[in-house]
């Protein structure tokens, strides 16, 4: 048995045993040390580096680390064997991860702009953004020794008065507060109630003359980014909003690594806490915090989010949802209040969960339908959404279908190098010139800002011109020389897209053969789905009346190359819309309407789930789509068309 | 700034600072250090005995301690401060306090048997001993490929056929267990539900072949002694029962010092925890421990308390209860939950608590109003709980009456040096030979059981028997000489009830002038309280048609004794029942029936509720009464007679 000592930057170390042999990673893992590893362990991300600062580790150098840093101590952990004592310095990287991706959605004026529209959308399909909350002022009679009744039924009375309903209930909070609220406002306080068909709830009671705001959060939880929006429940404004990475990363980068990691002992409550205590509790005291509301001011939760980010966060058991028969704990619930996950705020704070329609299709799915409004139209539509995992919808006002696939976390820049979200610093549109073949760059930001790294779009942008100029080939292996192209050590090859000294970084900012490896899966993937699914149907690709395109891949998007790459179906591009994050948006109605909660439980009754895991024909039709374009390059005639002019 | 280390017995060593001057019992308390001290540091009860092992301590010498005591270090802490550093053995009273109160209610047969009586005296008045709850089994398909249902609408379908309601709600905590029951249980499960009018309501999910008991928990909360049942919610059975002391004890040993403490900074989260973490979760897993069943299998609690007993338990500011014009924030509540309170059940498990019906009679006085049957009988009955606080009702089927007065916990042993809980060792009676005056005891427990002290009944029968024979005065001075009378050095003088070796003690078993005093005062608030409520209705004691005595005195009362020594009214004997501990058999019942509970809603508000501390009579009364029997003796003709024989 020997010790390992785990030292941190910022925190005190944590001492473990180990027997000879044990797998660094997991070590760290059993003594609740985080090291971010979003290919769970298979050495191929090169994420979990940490380095040996004394004592011995058996470890392989592998193509993640140089020379001179396997000198200074530097060791992917996943590779790494306990051989003897030794003392590890374990970088702060889960939560250099989260900053990295603490950027608000609609950070932009085009994105605040696309989210206005789909709301606008929302309400013209007749979803009416109103709800049961209100705020109700209330004066009372101070109490005397000929006056005695207490604080409760005191105020109950006014309420009653008020209202003219006789049937009121209070919240415990509220009961919990009360005394405190009477006196400092003198016995006149204003109330957060809702007016409920069989009674009315009061949810909470302020001091008249303190600033009293009925919030609500909207929340998308997805697998890489978890964003949110803190909301007036009462005129609908954005209060405050917020992104952040969520922090079960350090688990896995899929939902089956997470779901894997969940089983083991202690494991729902380690996946329930990084979602929680370590990713929604700052998230929120973060938001509330910038509208200047008091932490517990939030009255209605609404969480978008895929089936198993949805069990992990319930706390239910989420195995049984990678096992056949593949069976989720629930679709719908309305069983889950706050301070049940652990947030402490009005104890009747409710949690409402976009409905789930399948093992892989979840809330965020429904809600991004909402969103989308296809569910209202006569038009054949495809909704897609680009997430770590990405989902499908097709149909119209009739019929939905739905199937998902594992895309990995390229969309949103993660599994890339250099990649990012979309936001300042991005480069989030590339071409070359055409005459010098110089790469001319759009970034994100203020007029001056340099480049940071890639979000999707750009990844997008930078594959499409690499391909159409013939400096990659159809499998995304560099098949060019020049000043930009570099091999490193192990021969694989990458291209500069910003020299350092032309960027805000300390590297170059640089797209690898591993990275465009990563990407074409992503790609792969989605296109191999959407093909199954109209296949099934007995659609193809010239039906398609319009494409909705959602996910945090950013508003650059340019469909156009995402089609040249063989990413989307080669139809005309005036049927392409980018609608933003749907799943967000979405959540944002459910949360402000009842309306919408309603008609989101309707889509998600009426979806037809189609499980691809189990399609006989899914490898084959991936395996196709792994190249640029397609093995079948008839199916993309817009990129012969555009190979051919830059022969 | 001086460094003060406190030592345990049992646990690690606390390390705190304090300033020269400061009192040492309020060092322990800002450290969380505990310390029993009932009269919250006012030097008179002697019981925050600490022992010096090193450094200083600028401290007094009071009666409390001995010069052979003082010698070896010891010294009361609430009369010590702080004049360098200092080594404090702290030793374990609070958990010897709470063990030496560890006796269930209920224990011995004679109490069983008053129990029944109680309850089945609530039974022909008309109230149903009958809830809702009710398990359900159920037997599903299980999932396939083709049968995808997710789990929580494959088991609400099921409790619907079942049940033929369609409107189904399940609770968060069954939502969260139930993958893993469904499994377990090979799709068969047993359901513990609710039958609600408005729905159903899904409590639980158990695997088939597991054990299920629908668990209910009964409360009394005292101010100083806790008791609970645990009780079968489908047959009423009682499955365990246990007492234990109240953790809040080291805050003071009354409501008022509890109610100040609580307003220190962070005071009502320390009461809280006190206790719910200290008091209430040990006793509740020893219930469950005994009971064999999970300790979630909690399904309802009642809770039967005084009005501060039930805001510190619900952590609501209770400060307006003990300033003028004394507001409770409720009497009623149905808002509360265990989970609210910290108790992990199930997450719809709800907390009813007896109401309120004035800042001094609370739960615990309706539903020991509603146990006695006071309410149901056209007869004038007094009905007194002889607790901590003892309260007073007085009525019949058409009015009710109370009032409350603060009698210190010398009914339940407390304040008394000897004192115990009536169980094994106590003894409950005692006269003396009338030829040799030496005492002949009964003593609680198996035959030959030693004396180790006296229970509330005992008292009374020892003060009485010395004021009859002459040995104390009716001010409780000890007026004789003997071999079983001792005096201290300061004077004060002690009877001696058994001598150490015919006790189960390490010293004598005896009763000091101290305790004499403390007891009067007890009792001079009771009968004074009596008069004045009487009095203020125009009655006298002639017209009481019945008298229930309550509380934790003991079943051994001598009702003559306590008349003779003027606790009681002087009305013939048979009017006097005992009915044990009413809070308790009041909570059982509420627990059990929804017209129990009902009814002690109406009990509560048709109350009439008599603020004592604000009549002008209530201090000569009181001083009046702490005579032996009173300074009025024409009140007392009982012992006037009783006095005449033995002269």
């Amino acid at each position: 048995m020997f010790t390992i000592e785990f030292r941190f930057e910022n925190s005190a170390p944590v001492k473990a045993y180990a027997h000879e042999g044990e797998n660094l990673l997991e070590v760290a893992r059993k003594n609740n040390v985080a090291i971010d590893a979003p290919c769970s362990g298979n050495a191929s991300c090169g994420k979990c580096r940490v380095r040996l600062i004394g004592g011995t580790l058996k470890s392989e150098k592998t193509r993640h680390i140089t020379e001179e840093e396997y000198a200074e101590g530097w060791r992917l952990s996943c590779v790494s064997t306990i051989s003897g004592d030794a003392e590890i310095l374990v970088p702060d990287i889960a939560s250099a991860y989260r900053s990295r991706m603490k950027v608000a959605d609609l950070s932009t004026g085009k994105e605040i702009e696309i989210f206005e529209e789909v709301k606008q959308s929302i309400v013209e399909a007749g979803i009416e953004l109103k709800n049961d909350f209100s705020l109700l002022e209330l004066e009372m009679d101070s109490p005397s020794l000929d006056d005695t009744m207490p604080d409760n039924e005191r105020l109950l009375r006014a309420v009653e008065a008020a209202t003219g309903r006789s049937e009121i209930r209070m919240a415990y909070s509220a009961l919990r507060k009360l005394p405190d609220a009477l006196r400092k406002g003198d016995f006149k306080v204003q109330c957060v109630i809702r007016n409920l068909a069989a009674y009315v709830l009061l949810m909470d009671v302020i001091p008249m003359g303190e600033k009293a705001t009925i919030g609500g959060l909207a929340i998308d939880i997805g697998t890489t980014t978890v964003s949110a929006l803190l909301v007036d429940l009462e005129t609908g404004k954005i209060l405050a909003k917020g992104s952040t990475g969520n922090g079960q990363i350090r688990y896995g980068a899929d939902v089956i690594n997470r779901i894997i990691e969940s089983t083991r002992v202690g494991g729902r409550k380690k996946l329930k806490k990084a979602i929680v205590d370590e990713t929604l509790l700052p998230l929120i005291d973060g938001l509330c915090h910038e509208a200047k509301i008091p932490s517990d001011g939030i009255y209605r939760i609404c969480v978008a989010g895929n089936t198993t980010m949805n069990h992990l966060l319930v706390g239910v058991n989420a195995d049984p949802i990678r096992m056949e028969p593949y069976i989720p704990a629930f679709f719908e619930t309305n069983s889950v209040f706050a301070v049940d996950l652990g947030i402490e705020v009005s104890s009747s704070t409710r949690v409402r969960i976009a409905p789930n329609v399948g093992s892989y299709v979840g809330g965020d799915i429904t809600a991004g339908t909402l969103a989308s409004g296809i569910w209202n139209r006569p038009e054949f539509s495809l909704f897609i959404d680009l997430g770590t995992n990405g989902e499908l919808v097709f149909g119209n006002q009739d019929f939905l279908m739905t199937c998902a696939c594992s895309a990995g976390p390229a969309f949103e820049g993660g599994d890339i190098s250099c990649g990012m979200r979309a936001t300042d610093g991005a480069i989030d549109s590339f071409r070359l010139d055409p005459a010098t073949k110089e790469p001319i760059l759009s970034v994100l930001g203020d007029p001056g800002q340099k480049p940071v790294g890639l979000c999707g779009s750009g990844i997008i942008d930078v594959i499409c011109e690499l391909f159409i100029h013939g400096i990659i080939n159809a499998k995304g292996q560099i098949v060019s020389e020049g000043p930009r192209i570099h091999r490193n050590e192990y021969g694989i090859g990458s291209y500069v897209i910003a020299f350092k000294e032309d960027a805000d970084s300390v590297k170059d900012v640089e797209i690898t053969e591993v990275d465009i490896d990563n990407f074409i899966r992503a790609k792969g993937a989605i296109f191999s789905a959407i093909n199954i699914m109209l296949s099934s149907l007995d659609f193809d690709v010239s039906m398609i009346d319009d494409v909705y395109v959602a996910g945090g891949i950013g508003s650059g998007i340019n469909m156009k190359n995402a089609v040249t790459i063989g990413m989307l179906p080669d139809i005309p591009m005036e049927k392409y819309h980018y609608i933003g994050n749907s799943s967000l948006s979405g959540a944002y109605a459910i949360l402000l309407s009842e309306q919408a909660m309603h008609k989101v439980k309707e889509i998600g009754r009426n979806m037809t789930y189609m499980e691809l895991s189990t399609n006989p024909r899914y490898m084959d039709e991936f395996v196709a789509a792994c190249f640029l374009p397609h093995t079948n390059a008839s199916l993309f005639p817009t990129t012969e068309e555009a190979l051919a002019a830059n022969r």
